[in-house]
């Protein structure tokens, strides 16, 4: 904490302009050096001349100075906007290291604001979110997270059960003290009230993770159906943006592309695109991982043939998902001679148009749209899965009169969900002791 | 020019901060609806939460405002300074564009800063080839042409040919009045200085638009001489940057690596990385063009064989390529039977290591680093020659004594040197004709 750290801000790439980014108690000296200036007023944002270290003359841009505390990092922050591009950011930040800069961890600026008291962890963590978030109600509820709304939410729920635990401690160490009668019903009702809740925003933060991640979307069906021709039309589809960290390996292709508010991630799971049928290359049983992995299903049927053995375990696959499915039959300029019963189906042509397509998807996109409060990332949703399950068995023990067990798992659960915004500490528990009692001791 | 323009100033991708840029007259009060601010601090860095165009929270960051003229575009400028990502700052421009800004030009930003005086065209297109430079020197040799350094180079030669064009005109159009005696034998030494500058810098500007472009590397041979080994090796050697826009077509790759202080290119054109030999796939002559076209040229040869047919016609072409070649005699560890006149070579083991090839392809970029005054594009070189050529068919003109085809010469010349900083004007010629002889009509 006590070095200066210096990083690239900015994407990396062809853009009009890059932001260094110096944090730590160096950050002005350090600066100042490159600029040949004496000093730099807070907050102004100030043109000058950017030099090497042995003074040649290397670009010319806005340096910006933050005093600590207020700065994003509470530290000395000093950014340098630079002429964008590869080079240019690049030298000034070796530049800075030659200095006595240390280049910066990934989250690094991100730590030290947590770390000096500037945000808690669900904010710091709504900040990476943000960065990556894919959509734009998603950036809706991650600013709301920045502001501080899924902290106060959860820092509630955890001061309620931080005082209960205080009760039933004091309940186990003081038993000879006199406590509230209702207590036991009060503490059974307040145990459900908040499984509840957890359960609730686990719930719709698993269905909506895609709010965030983006919506992963996957098509599947039978050799020859078509399969090509609606991923090559979706992908032609307003493909604006294509992610620079995009999960392209060997055995995956990921595209995203912008359907209204959304950019989903389609799953080219098995090189479709390369005219290669998902199930001849992978097989059924291959074909239930790629359902498994999207939140969206595109099936694939060609109406012109008679339903098949394979086209009937794909709809069997479908079924079992849980998924969306979005239902197509394929080939409708053709007479139609496959038999179907779904509710609800698409019938196009893939080689005229996959429009009706891309409406259904983004009506369901639409549909999914949110405003409340979620959970972000797994992490979030794996600590509040398991207070949860610690609340679960804590009320089981209560019934059973099982105090001390009933004690350590309501323990469990305010760490677990401690780790979402505020770290806890086990001083809070003695507090909260003291400041309901007056025991007098 | 009245209208407000927006753009994303920073590269597309992940990075911690993204700037959405309004320039124009609306810019501060378009900027303000979002912030729900009754104003801001020109030049003030001041944190504020962001708001869609209904009022929703969307980010918070910091906003800048640069009040006319004293911004990049000489306009009202307001940087928002969001959170990176694919999302957020394209929300916040989409929502600048429903409050009535319009989606920027491609450097639309810079032409608004030439229109308003704020820089030249040399500086304009410095600022352009800062961002796609790739190499510290170049972007030393950018930095000065953005303090205008080529700018007054340039302005200070087109001077001496307008008052030398001037001086002749004067001649023409007035020849009753008395000329200096000597003005034929100074107009002609002059001519030929001038050609001789633009001579210089024009070649010196082709020998290394490498500093600025990257130089380009192409390493040839027959097949199964290991240049796939070569490459390989090339490409695992500190290939930290990646370019975003790099020119990745079907029948080219390119690659680009840090070598010191420069990012090399390295065209593979006929794909050598999969293990297919250039010359097996495209041919002696096709390897020709794959010469003509990179500065650098790796040429390998199996030293544990005869020297064969194929072996010196590729010779022949490095020989007549006038290109830096660097001879590689690979497969060292075997005996040696390839019989070579080469000045200066490489023998190596490509099997173990090709750092022999990385240091001597080092210090042929650092032998080609410069620090004087270059042109940085295609169209300030052609321009200059044009320029050159010009002056020199002017100079025999003058020999023969034909004043105004010499003055329709000198005026082209005059013309196409304007194009690279500031733009030429007939009545320029008039101001310096009565400013250097008091002509009293």
């Amino acid at each position: 904490m006590n070095d200066t750290i210096v990083a690239i801000a900015t994407a990396h790439g062809i853009g009009s302009i890059s932001i260094v980014r110096l944090s730590g108690k160096n950050a002005l000296s350090l600066a100042l050096k490159l600029i040949k200036k004496d000093t730099l007023i807070p907050r102004y944002a100030t043109f000058s001349k950017i030099y090497s270290t042995v003074g040649e003359l290397v670009d010319e841009g806005i340096i910006i100075y933050f005093k600590a505390p207020n700065s994003f990092t509470g530290e000395d922050i000093v950014e340098f906007q630079t002429h964008g591009g590869l080079i240019v950011s690049n030298f000034i930040l070796e530049e800075l290291i030659k200095l006595g800069a240390r280049l910066a961890n990934p989250g690094e600026f991100s730590k030290r604001a947590f770390l000096n008291g500037k945000m808690d962890l669900a904010k710091a963590e709504a900040v990476q979110s943000l960065i990556t978030s894919r959509s734009e109600d998603g950036i809706k509820i991650l600013a709301r997270h920045l502001k501080g709304e899924l902290s106060s939410y959860v820092n509630s729920l955890r001061d309620e059960l931080v005082t209960t635990l205080a009760y039933v401690e004091t309940c186990i160490d003081y038993a000879e003290e006199d406590l509230p009668l209702d207590i036991l019903e009060q503490t059974k009702s307040l145990l459900i009230e908040n499984y509840k809740k957890l359960n609730e925003i686990v719930e719709i933060s698993e269905q909506r993770k895609g709010l965030i991640e983006g919506f992963k979307v996957t098509i599947i069906g039978k050799p020859n159906v078509g399969k090509s021709s609606i991923l090559n039309s979706l992908l032609k589809f307003e493909r604006a943006i294509i992610s620079d960290e995009a999960g392209t390996t060997r055995d995956r292709v990921e595209e995203s592309l912008k359907i209204g508010t959304h950019l989903i991630r389609i799953i080219d799971t098995a090189g479709i695109r390369e005219g290669v049928s998902l199930v001849e290359k992978i097989g059924i049983e291959n074909s239930m991982k790629a359902v498994e992995e999207a939140d969206i299903i595109i099936a694939v049927f060609d109406s012109s043939r008679v339903k098949d053995e394979e086209d009937e375990k794909i709809l069997e696959i479908c079924k079992n998902s849980g998924k969306k499915i979005i239902y197509v039959l394929n080939k409708d300029d053709l007479e139609s001679k496959f038999n179907y019963d779904f509710e609800e189906y698409i019938k196009i042509s893939a080689k005229k148009s996959s429009n009706l397509i891309i409406e259904t998807l983004k009506k369901y996109l639409d549909s999914q749209n949110y405003d409340g409060i979620m959970l972000s990332s797994t992490r979030q949703i794996l600590s509040s899965k398991n207070a949860k399950e610690a609340l679960y068995r804590a009320k089981d023990l209560l019934n059973e009169n099982e105090l001390e067990l009933f004690a350590y798992e309501l323990n469990l659960a305010i760490m677990e969900i401690s780790n979402i915004a505020k770290p806890y500490e086990r001083t809070e528990i003695l507090d909260a002791m003291f400041l309901n009692f007056c025991l007098g001791k």
